[in-house]
């Protein structure tokens, strides 16, 4: 009897080494919180900032003296920062089933539109990186100012797979 | 033996009949995301936005060019939009059992203070819908700037039905 | 045999009687809304004002005519406020597991950036009800306005102890 064999689908683990993705270190709190909170199989990070080797990548405002492509880079960042936390929370991110909700807040100037470009920086991320299958609904807003003078912060919650009892 | 009849409450999708709405396309993602993701028994929708007719119905501030009439409006606009992107996610909005969380996020001017009846353009319509039993939590904050330059901006999370496996 | 007995651990209400805090009552809904709803084992409460007193605290922006110390009381106020509403939903603060989401809006000037001072006002009251182990996530953002031109807003989605069948 012949056995049928198909390749393993890739997981997000897979996807980082093959993308060549190194995660930096996960955040450090700004104060009197934690990174992240598992309830049910729903596991909420707190707000992630385009933070690079300890220091802000950016310091400013879109459509300021930051471009569109700032704002793609750091947002970015900021999901890069936010794997590290939940890789650091859940141990693997394969564990990671979707991302119900990616709020994406960008320091604008008031006249700003192109919101969808910024936030893409951090959408199409996720995607390489969970697959097409798995992506997030979305709320951007452009806001008046961001903690430290950062000009982007997420906000993610996950799907965690049923079974990962972290 | 006598039995008591008496009327079934009518549902969401008689309601909405019974007040002459006809619900908009569900709206199209501006990026790398999806509308709508059920976790459990909630579901997530993404930032709903004032476009009618594919564009949007507003562009502006409120406080500045535009009115209180003019976001309640926009409110209303962008409900009808989440209405729909629900219903196309659930099939019918009889399966809508709560609003756990109403976010009505408004461009103002930094001086501006009448959000609440900003917001009730939204939390009104639902209520029509959904009944008074049914009332949401709501968050509202006055923001710097909206994609596209819109006046308003929604986030909702439902309650689903249970049994109700989409 | 002997039987080890430890003091039990002292809940939320104990730890408010002993800091010697009187819960304001609970906050009255601005519009059609509620300021609680509970879904599965999450309680979702609407925005969270620092009124006292039937009035606003404070009105303005902080970094403009309020100071980093005005936001703090402000943001204080609006975590007494939100015990008082989720207290009035659960009957008991014990039964409060955990805080999965604070969020702190704040009416900035564009230039602020010391958000993480501003918001530890209401994570230090917390931490001092529910304890370290208790901490939140945290999502901080500086806003355009807020309802009725106060400086603060918190969002908080509090997880419940199971069994507590409200």
């Amino acid at each position: 009897m012949v056995e049928l064999s198909t390749a393993p689908p890739a997981g997000a683990e897979q996807r980082l080494k093959k993308l060549g993705i190194v995660l930096p270190p996960p955040p450090i709190p700004l104060g009197a919180y934690v990174e992240a909170i598992r309830s049910g199989n729903l596991l909420f990070l707190s707000g992630m900032l385009p933070v690079e080797d300890g220091r802000p990548q950016f310091i400013g405002r879109i459509g300021g003296e930051l471009t569109v492509g700032d704002g793609r880079k750091a947002a970015t960042t900021a999901a890069l920062n936010a794997l590290s936390a939940a890789k650091a929370f859940l141990g693997s991110l394969n564990s990671v089933a979707g991302i119900v909700k990616l709020g994406v807040f960008i320091a604008t100037e008031d006249d700003f539109r192109e919101h969808p470009k910024v936030a893409d920086g951090a959408s199409e991320l996720l995607e390489k990186v969970f697959g097409t299958e798995k992506l997030s609904t979305r709320v951007v807003l452009g806001v008046a100012s961001l903690p430290l003078g950062m000009p982007i912060e997420l906000e993610l919650v996950l799907e965690v797979e049923v079974g990962n009892d972290h």
